[in-house]
């Protein structure tokens, strides 16, 4: 009955917890602005001596940028490296707020509870949700059931410059079995999820260049070959009319969902009309035969991402110009090597820009897609877990954008992470009005004790 | 032996006749600067003398921008009006140019000589060649052989604002029988044209949303439209793979050359592969059946001036964008209506839009082409002129840009226009170091006579 004691403590020291978190809300961390330096270096002393009041033996590390936290607790089970970040987004446009950002407080809206303040979901909020799970652990047992390193960052929402080399510099002290990061959300209302599946990105950027000056199309149309026109040949080819991407080899590496995982999707019955409706769009625009939740998460795509060349002003100029340009981007899954799309689509431009005309490519990193082990026990225990806190049962998904830190986890630490969160679509985060559903950090303090619990036991 | 007289007259008075352009050249009547407000007066000033000491009856008449200068001479044969330009372009960028542009001296370059300074070809050189062809017949006969009027503007680089109120205001005045326009060139080196036939425009210039906002390809890409892909597609399908334009009824009212046009077109020999080599170019991109004259001079076309969307700064930005925009134009011959192209041009990309795409268009006037009735026997008569003077033929030409001086005597004063000059592709007109070699002044000036001549004899 140890878990169900600690569930207990949970839901009794509730309101403590909350004042614990809007304490933490108070402080305005926003990493980006220089301004704010002092208040990062606070949050940070703020949770050095919160996991110190819990036992856990912790302390500010100094970077370059803002500080990190790392604390350490002993236990019997499995090692466990828990992640999240203490710093937030700036506030602008602060005129849209309906409170000051950072005098948080619990509000009733249309009934249901929320906590509203920057930071509340992203990522103070769900941090502070493993915290409180092992606090109350803690408070019952006297000891936490797992080895706990706790690894707090000061500077994700403006590009994590430190990270990587601290986490090289520290790697023997952060390696661990298992990674968790909270940072995510559920699906839907209340289905708790595990991102398994993170795209990989490939951007290319380039000037395709025809004539070696702007003409004047009075003179020249007709006989010159435009390169806006041989640019939109190629973009428009990208794609067949299928929605499938033409590249030769492009879905080289792509596999299949496994059969329980594609049942698991089947079962969230993701709503595409509701997903697109809100951004006024109607058809799925990817692979015709592919559901939609598979062509966010688990499908690669291809995108323009901006596209620019000639006259762009107010009016009209007859300019036939010298040179048309793209930046182009790939969301990567399974095993696609960025580095063979890389040079199938420049084959793919090549073959297709007339003799004369050149080509200039102002090259970006690609990276490929992240796919957890979920062979990984600890991957099912905590699948578990969550389903029996959530009303429905927890599902393994992709994520279609990229959260560089688990890439980073597997990379230097050798570490699998797995993805758990509790934020919802409509928690604003990045925007005006940020909140945190209270049910959100109620029931994601809950699920952490039960994922304690369970990648405690053996087997 | 009265045009021989003359002619020798014209070869006799040639030096004087460089020094009265290099006077006129001196004035630095830049009509898009209001810094050469009282210069622009000056230059019409001068005209104004030099046609009273030839004995025309001119004048400076005031306009709200510069004046126009219009003089009248009585004579036996037809009426013709003469339309030149005495403003001239900017200089900038003044340290690319060998001489001040306005100290026009003559200069000997490998074995040739040209008249070097602002406006020497663009166009006082031009304008000077039908006075100074006056002046040889006046002084040898004592009056002229056509009853001739002289109009002359000063805001032609600027945009004529003041040309149609003035015309439409003097139409009585300024209608004649003919019109003569010295504003362009000779084909190649030595082959004298009229242009019979110049290209209409129309310009599209929209925006399509898809998305109501600007989406995070991590998020929406492979599921939500791009509007990039959709406009690339449309774009790229308005060509065939032959280079004909795909829009439905795109060609109605294109006409084919008059076989006699076609043999002098193909006399002229057109070396497409030195045009295009210039500006670093290989292949003629017009439709593939049709001569690379064709394509310029008596085709339509379609080209993109302009088109961007989605983020086009530094480094990358993963976003899906709300809107993709172009500016799209035709050049239009033969009798193809633009508002009938417009409404095929918005009906082919509307059924090519997702249905919950919008459009907006921001709309530009079309004009048709113009083509010159060569019916008229005054173009058989100027054409045979010409082709006494120059050591090749002349042809009738077309013009791929559109000369809007043309299309206003039509349609204002009902009357046709030739369109004789003596220009050359490397004039430099509009850019530094602008010249007009003396066999074009001195072949121009011949060339008037004989053209007053011819078109002064009955029949």
């Amino acid at each position: 009955m140890s878990l169900e004691t600690v569930l207990s403590r949970i839901d009794q020291d509730l309101p403590a917890a909350i004042e614990r978190l809007l304490e933490l809300l108070r402080i305005p961390s926003i990493s980006t602005d220089p301004a704010y330096r002092n208040d990062c270096q606070t949050a940070a002393d703020w949770l050095v001596s919160d996991l110190q009041s819990i036992g856990i033996e912790s302390e500010k590390r100094q970077t370059p940028g803002h500080p990190m936290v790392v604390g350490h607790i002993d236990g019997p089970g499995p090692h466990i490296l828990f992640y999240g970040h203490y710093d937030v987004q700036p506030v602008d446009p602060l005129d849209l707020w309906d409170r000051d950002p950072f005098d948080p407080a619990l509000e009733d809206v249309d009934g249901h509870k929320v906590i509203r303040g920057r930071g509340s979901s992203d990522d103070k909020g769900q941090l502070m949700t493993f915290v409180e799970a092992c606090r109350a652990w803690k408070s019952v047992h006297g000891s936490l059931p797992c080895k706990i390193t706790f690894f707090f960052e000061g500077e994700e929402e403006s590009g994590s410059p430190s990270l990587i080399p601290f986490m090289k510099e520290n790697a023997e002290e952060l390696k661990s079995d298992v990674a968790l990061i909270c940072d995510t959300g559920l699906f839907g209302d209340s289905t708790p999820t595990i991102v398994t599946m993170l795209r990989g990105l490939l951007g290319e950027d380039f000037t395709i260049t025809g004539p070696d000056r702007d003409l004047h199309s009075g003179m020249y149309g007709g006989i010159a070959m435009n390169p806006i026109r041989v640019l939109t040949r190629i973009l428009a080819d990208l794609h067949d009319d299928t929605g499938r991407v033409t590249l030769p080899g492009f879905y080289d590496g792509v596999e299949e969902l496994p059969e329980d995982v594609l049942a698991q999707w089947q079962g969230l019955n993701f709503d595409h009309a509701a997903f697109l409706g809100e951004v006024g769009l109607k058809e799925p625009a990817g692979e015709q035969d592919r559901m939609p939740i598979e062509m966010i998460w688990s499908r690669p795509t291809c995108d323009v991402n901006g596209i620019w060349g000639g006259y762009t002003g107010a009016g009209f100029k007859t300019v036939l110009p010298s040179q048309a340009s793209a930046k182009v981007s790939f969301r990567l899954v399974g095993k696609q090597d960025p580095d063979a799309i890389r040079k199938s689509f420049r084959d793919y431009v090549e073959s297709r820009l007339p003799e004369e005309f050149s080509i200039e490519y102002r090259t970006e990193k690609g990276s490929p897609a992240s796919q957890m082990s979920i062979d990984n026990p600890a991957f099912e225990k905590a699948r578990r877990a969550l389903s029996d806190e959530w009303p429905h049962p927890a599902a393994y998904v992709g994520c279609g954008g990229s959260i560089p830190i688990a890439g980073y986890f597997k990379d230097i630490l050798g570490t699998d992470a797995m993805l758990i969160g509790f934020g919802k679509d409509d928690d604003q985060i990045h925007s005006p009005n940020e909140k945190y559903d209270l049910s959100s950090f109620h029931h994601g303090v809950r699920s952490w004790a039960r994922i304690l619990d369970a990648l405690a036991k053996q087997g």
